[in-house]
């Protein structure tokens, strides 16, 4: 399935896209995509509906996040050996994690607002998992059980802020509109193998992030495994689990992100984003 | 007023701790102390109320932490000068900003449970400062207006994870019970100088903190303020201030928490915490 959240912003409702790329409307059924309704048997349920049957959401209704009450929005960060070397830093003999907060998440297509101040804002195009249920200590060979899906981040980043103003990256990480998730939130079943995803990004058509999943440095399974040992994950968790090279910071010379761009940026399967860049007011 | 959420763990009621000390129930009134309850409108609702036609609370009732359904803990780093000695650091040019998984968040007499493969588990006590309304781009002269009260924070810490274990020091911050807050949230019209409070930790009833706010690096305005230019925060998020010196790190040698230790911590006015500590199953 993919599941999505329609309408407006704060007050999404769940739906989930039949096989016409049609916004069905599930708020007669549950009343997020959120929480327990990310367990498998809740998933379950929800598959054995008759999608033609559910109401039609408005055409061009906004995408919300794909998931809701997020409680946690972890990241991994140079966990793309070749990200790693375009930034300077060594691969990391174990994952590195940091958060973006919650009141970063917004959905695919809303608006990149650069924060006052900002003179480094900069892509990442990611994988992110989702959490089902929760998880801790976790052996990696149950860690996908874990998962309920997955689904593009946008994990935007402000260089100075994360790197020139005192320690702690979640500073350059957590301005306002810097994780849009979504559009859809795709289940663990309709996603062969994580390890093999194309995804991509573009700034105004150029085509800046080429990769694919393949190199990272440490899986999927891997990280929930290993993320679980530190701290119980709930379902709504959200994993961003590292981007390939083609970041802004790592160009000759570096470029970023300002007013009046358009970035577009997808994964195979998992859909597309796009968002307009605005100066925040 | 001193607000509390009192229960069992995950079923909280909202709470107010009367002029005798006993806990009085709230939940005739609001639904939770959380979000839109922590505004000024609401909370002054709340202090029109009749305390003692409340019911009680059961005597010796386990109480919460003192905020639900908190969005952001958000920490400070090394905001003491005597504690950024001792740590060996040089004091800090602009505040250090890192996060708390919320999922650590537990009450204030919960147990302490040390992670597997955990051995440098140490203690910070730290004033917590609770937000009341959305604050973006604020300036310091107005930041205590978004302050809905201050509560007792203990940042516990896992040293080799946080440090020793690849960069971004939330691997140590956020494992499950490394947030007790409260007992009480106490609105900030009864916190006179929150620069101006004495804090203290023991272990074992041994004083290994002993310290005041009065040393911070910056006051809760200017973190507020600071914090509101990176991110917005919203009712309910805590934000965590620093710790003064004389945590488990800093002796000589050094010092952790295990198996059967008990930790006291208060500060004056807010509160006094108390856990056992125990391996995690």
């Amino acid at each position: 399935m993919k599941l999505v959240r329609f309408g407006q912003a704060g007050q999404e409702k769940p739906g989930v896209v039949d096989a016409q790329g049609v916004v069905r409307d599930l708020s007669g059924h549950v009343t997020d995509i959120a929480g327990a309704v990310l367990d498998d048997t809740s998933l379950q349920t929800l598959r054995g509906l008759d999608v033609n049957s559910l109401p039609q959401a408005p055409a061009g209704v906004r995408l919300g996040p794909c998931v809701g009450q997020v409680g946690k929005f972890i990241c991994i960060g140079l966990n793309y050996s070749d990200h790693a070397a375009e930034t300077g830093a060594q691969p990391p003999s174990e994952p590195i994690i940091f958060m973006k907060a919650t009141s970063a998440i917004c959905g695919p297509d809303d608006v990149l607002r650069i924060p006052r101040g900002s003179e480094k804002t900069d892509w990442e195009v990611e994988l992110g998992v989702v959490i089902g249920k929760t998880a801790k200590y976790v052996s990696r060979e149950e860690a996908l059980d874990y998962v309920a899906g997955y689904c593009v981040v946008h994990d935007v980043s402000e260089r100075a802020f994360q790197i020139e103003r005192q320690g702690q990256w979640t500073k350059g990480k957590s301005c306002d509109t810097f994780g849009p998730i979504g559009p859809w939130l795709v289940t663990r079943d309709e996603v062969a193998d994580p390890g093999q995803l194309a995804m991509w990004l573009k700034v105004n058509g150029d085509t800046r992030q080429n990769g694919s999943t393949r190199t990272m440095i440490f899986d999927v399974a891997h990280l929930v495994s290993y993320l679980s040992q530190f701290m119980s994950l709930q379902p709504g968790d959200v994993i961003s689990t590292g981007t390939p090279p083609g970041v802004g910071m790592g160009m000759k010379p570096p470029q970023y992100l300002k007013a009046g761009d358009v970035v577009e940026l997808g994964i195979d399967g998992l859909g597309t984003q796009r968002q307009s860049v605005r100066a925040d007011d």
